[in-house]
């Protein structure tokens, strides 16, 4: 028998297009002598939807699409994830959805729940994640819950479906990810199978930097422990959630029943593949292509994400204010790998703290890149505002409008954005980019309206240390970055504090405070600073090795613990402070990590 | 026996702040003679905490806390609501926490739950809620869970404690609101006790407008049912989720056996009260505050969170933009009545689109209210922003940069915020507002970096009808708010084509489209524009009913169905589209209404 998995990009939000390629990928899957077909997790609706879920019209719009994939599984049996309803209302009055698989054969959906009179031409996810950027239980019951109201064990109504020729066991996506839930429902179904099935996990998962190790070692266990295959289909595309956008990297997978990966299709694009699975062995005849790792998986997926985003918002140019430091020249490579160098148009907005080290990497930049080019000062302009000002005065509380110190550093980075940039991007027909990187938004090292501004921000999940690491993997072929912009010292220059020519910038020591900051927000088990206070009182060593920064570096730094606490708490005081604040006005970021900021990680103000 | 209630300023994240109040609750209790204080749940923590609880840090703080709690009951009996802990992790591999209830008495926590062998000194939450800002599910476990575990229905494990004297029913918040639950706590409850026993809710729970009235609808009625007098302990302060600030106004209330509310305490105050209760009877001597209702409600809810706010932000001054229209001119009266006149410096900023009219009420509002006033020109540094434009070029595109129409109708928005307000505020060390409302923010008719910009949004989640209905409010007694910004059509003044002097304003018809976007989304059930086409399709009288429209005025601006759906259409489309991508980057938003854009209202970006 032939097995056809349908690697399809998932539109969310948008199930008449998600259509489409279903029926596309069905044609394919006939023409190829596929007697199955299968498609992602919420392949119809979209996964990351927020509260577009409540929208009734919207639900019933899926609803109806289920219904056309059933009819076109006359030739050609389907197995697709999206959204089931049932019709009463669920507990807080609206209507009670599953996020679920169907399978639709010669015209009609199968049962996939039938247990003691109650039988469901849907099967819903028996684990719904609630952490992080997920919150199924905000919109889904689930086969737990359906289980209580039956008043039975999940294992009585969990079971696999019997084809005849050989029984498939159905699971979807967080149902394989079972390792901290109670009930496993990979467990449930191997005890009602046999060498000669087959199992599937539909997916609908995030990419993260490593994920496909994650994958192949919890997947393939599950085949392994079950000694029977196992296919996993993952879709593609992007999706996100206001605060964050995720890509979803595809990664499907063909596990043997020895739990190896046979085969997986290629990362961030629409793939179908064939696979023959015969007397309980599968096997595939396609070559498998090769795959990036590491910072360049990243890279990939962030320019995956920026063409695609670009599109949804209806964004064709960018601008991007070229300061000729790091973070400016990887997002005009990025954007320019994603839309093309003529489609970004390269600023720099040189004030007389700007040293021609960075203004001729600006420039070189431009001429690498081939991207249009402008040198437009804004010292005239603040000068014009400062003067303007002085002029003035308030009535009732005769306050001085002196704009210098902080109040004019400041105001150089709102003028670049709000000022400059926006009216230039506004008159292009472009959007303009937010290039800030984790370090800098983890503690607010950065202007509200300034330099936080843009339509989406590129590399507001990767550490001011993996943005290097980032760097010289594009220029790892040719010098595409300046390597000016990679050699001096990470600075804002706003002031002749920051020249960067006497080697002056950031007060931030990236190669440390980039692993504090990751000990803080990144770990599952989160930390607090007692927590850093509590390795400190350890030991610099000690200190270090859990961190995962240089001991010498760091004695370079710091001489006591003392030290050292002055600075955390000063660092902690902004995280959780002014740095908040500056999120919350934050625009999107492109999520790459196992924790990024943003709606995978809500925070109140608590000042 | 007499009972304190606590109504307590609940501060989120501060264990330790709230203890002393605690404290100090308990000495007023038993100084008053009391046998038994009551405080709101969540006293210890705090509510809207975000992903806080994932910090263990923070938890043991609470748990210990909690402890000293515990301390200090030797002479008085305290219930309380705070986080409670099981020593085995959760399912996500994260700490295992409860919702829950306490009760201390001479030194030790009494045993809530005692069935089968398992016992617990707490008391679960046994319904989370899990919907517009809500999130319990996230981070807590609850007594529906606890009893799956023991295979036991809740009803099995949820019972009144027994003080000897008489049987006390806990339950806790959400658990009252348990219309659409299948799982009823107070039913539960009820038919385990008898007369002379006593029911207790403990609630941290947000205003919105005329909550009090459904509170006393819901609780009345779990008095009356059970033939048992209620005691309703709810907290005061304000608690956010990062987008959206939340009053708590307390209302605790006393209801007697025949469900009637004998006594309430004073809204947005901390208070305590005693209440006797004497076999089976409760009383008060106390004397009722009179309350404000409607509009003069949410004028009290607003001032009480920007002064909590901008405290907990550490802002003692603001800087706001007078336009001399009703928004700016609002939001200088409630900025000036939570934290003084002197304390909020109003700034005019003209071009040669503002009228004398709004010149004037800017200046006029400033006299009447005796800030700090300001006029500060900024056409010059447009001026100058555009010839610095003009002067550079593209290499490579030579796009023609030619600041004009809507590209300078925009950029003079940005330079008011993002160039003047946000120097000016830096210098007299400050913050600045967004004084944006709710039809603004629902189609994205303000300017991103322009008028989107601030620290907060006080008018965020009124609709412009609501506007001029409060500030009719604050005319009530004297002119403070200029009858012109009151008289004159709405506008923005960015063009000739907005003259206010001609009748010319915005394109929100607001008198309808504030019905229609609130019937997009408002209403629990979530319309969509196929459901407006729906009612529209039975004709405009029931149209215009359905959404609350005066017939009328709606026929002076509609001739057909055609020309309603046109215009329905392009504010739908922007809804969905720009409005989304501003709101995003927009500041946390003084929530009123039953349902606030926000984290409250999540949206995805679907292009």
């Amino acid at each position: 028998m032939k097995i056809y998995i349908a690697q399809m990009e998932v539109i969310p939000g948008n199930p008449e297009k998600n259509f489409s390629a279903i029926q596309k990928f069905v044609e394919e899957g006939i023409a190829a002598g596929a007697k199955l077909v299968i498609f992602p997790e919420m392949a119809v609706p979209g996964y990351l939807l927020s509260d577009l879920w409540e929208e009734n019209s919207f639900v019933e719009r899926c609803l109806r699409i289920n219904e056309s994939i059933c009819e076109l599984s006359e030739k050609v049996d389907i197995l697709f994830g999206s959204v089931a309803k049932e019709k009463e209302n669920g507990e807080n009055g609206r209507a009670l959805l599953y996020n679920a698989a169907f399978y639709a054969s010669h015209g009609n959906f199968k049962t996939l729940i039938d247990f003691g009179g109650v039988k469901k031409k849907f099967l819903p996810k028996t684990l719904l994640p609630s952490y992080r950027e997920f919150e199924e239980p905000r919109y889904f019951s689930d086969l737990r819950k359906l289980a209580q109201t039956m008043n039975v064990p999940v294992s009585e109504i969990l079971s696999p479906l019997d084809l005849g020729e050989f029984k498939l066991g159905i699971t979807i996506c967080e149902d394989g990810w079972d390792s901290l839930y109670k009930i496993k429902p990979f467990e449930i179904l191997q005890k009602k199978m046999q060498a000669g099935d087959l199992l599937v996990n539909i997916s609908c998962s995030p990419y993260t930097q490593g994920k496909d190790r994650a994958r192949d070692r919890v997947f393939g266990a599950h085949a392994k422990n079950a000694k029977i295959p196992l296919l996993y289909v993952n879709a593609v595309g992007t999706q996100n959630n206001g605060k964050n956008i995720y890509a979803f990297e595809g990664d499907s997978s063909v596990y043997d029943a020895k739990g190896k990966s046979i085969f997986s299709l290629p990362i961030f694009e629409e793939h179908g593949s064939l696979v023959n699975f015969e007397n309980g062995i599968v096997s595939v005849s396609e070559t498998e292509a090769p795959r990036k790792t590491g910072i360049a998986e990243v890279h990939q997926a962030l320019v995956y994400m920026i063409r695609k985003n670009l599109a949804r918002f209806g964004i064709r140019k960018i601008v991007i204010g070229a300061s000729g430091g790091i973070d400016s020249a990887v997002s005009a490579v990025l954007y320019s790998e994603a839309i093309g160098h003529e489609n970004v148009f390269l600023v720099n907005m040189p004030t007389r703290f700007n040293s021609n080290t960075t203004k001729n990497a600006a420039k070189d930049l431009a001429e690498n890149l081939g991207c249009p080019y402008m040198v437009a000062p804004i010292e005239t302009v603040a000068k014009t505002l400062c003067e303007s000002l002085a002029a003035d005065s308030f009535v009732r509380n005769n306050v001085k409008m002196d704009v210098v110190g902080i109040h004019y550093e400041n105001l150089q980075a709102r003028l670049r954005s709000a000022a400059f940039l926006a009216t230039i991007a506004s008159v292009v027909g472009a959007g303009f980019t937010c290039n800030g990187n984790k370090s800098e938004v983890s503690v607010g090292y950065c202007t509200l309206y300034g330099d936080t501004s843009g339509v989406m921000c590129a590399l507001g999940d990767l550490w001011k240390t993996q943005v290097y690491e980032l760097a010289r993997e594009i220029n790892a072929e040719r010098e595409v970055i300046p390597q000016a912009s990679i050699d001096i010292p990470a600075s804002a220059e706003l002031s002749d504090a920051q020249n960067v020519d006497e080697g002056k910038g950031d007060p931030i020591i990236y190669p440390y405070h980039d692993k504090l900051f990751a000990f803080w927000m990144e770990r599952w088990q989160r930390n607090g600073i007692a927590d850093s206070e509590e390795l400190l009182s350890k030991g610099f060593e000690f200190y270090c090795a859990q961190l995962g920064v240089d001991l010498e570096f760091f004695k370079t730094k710091f001489r006591t613990n003392e030290d050292v606490m002055d600075d955390m708490r000063r660092w902690w005081h902004r995280y959780k402070g002014i740095a908040l604040a500056k999120r919350i006005q934050m625009p999107p970021i492109l999520s790459v990590s196992r924790r990024a900021f943003g709606f995978d990680y809500r925070e109140s103000q608590l000042g």
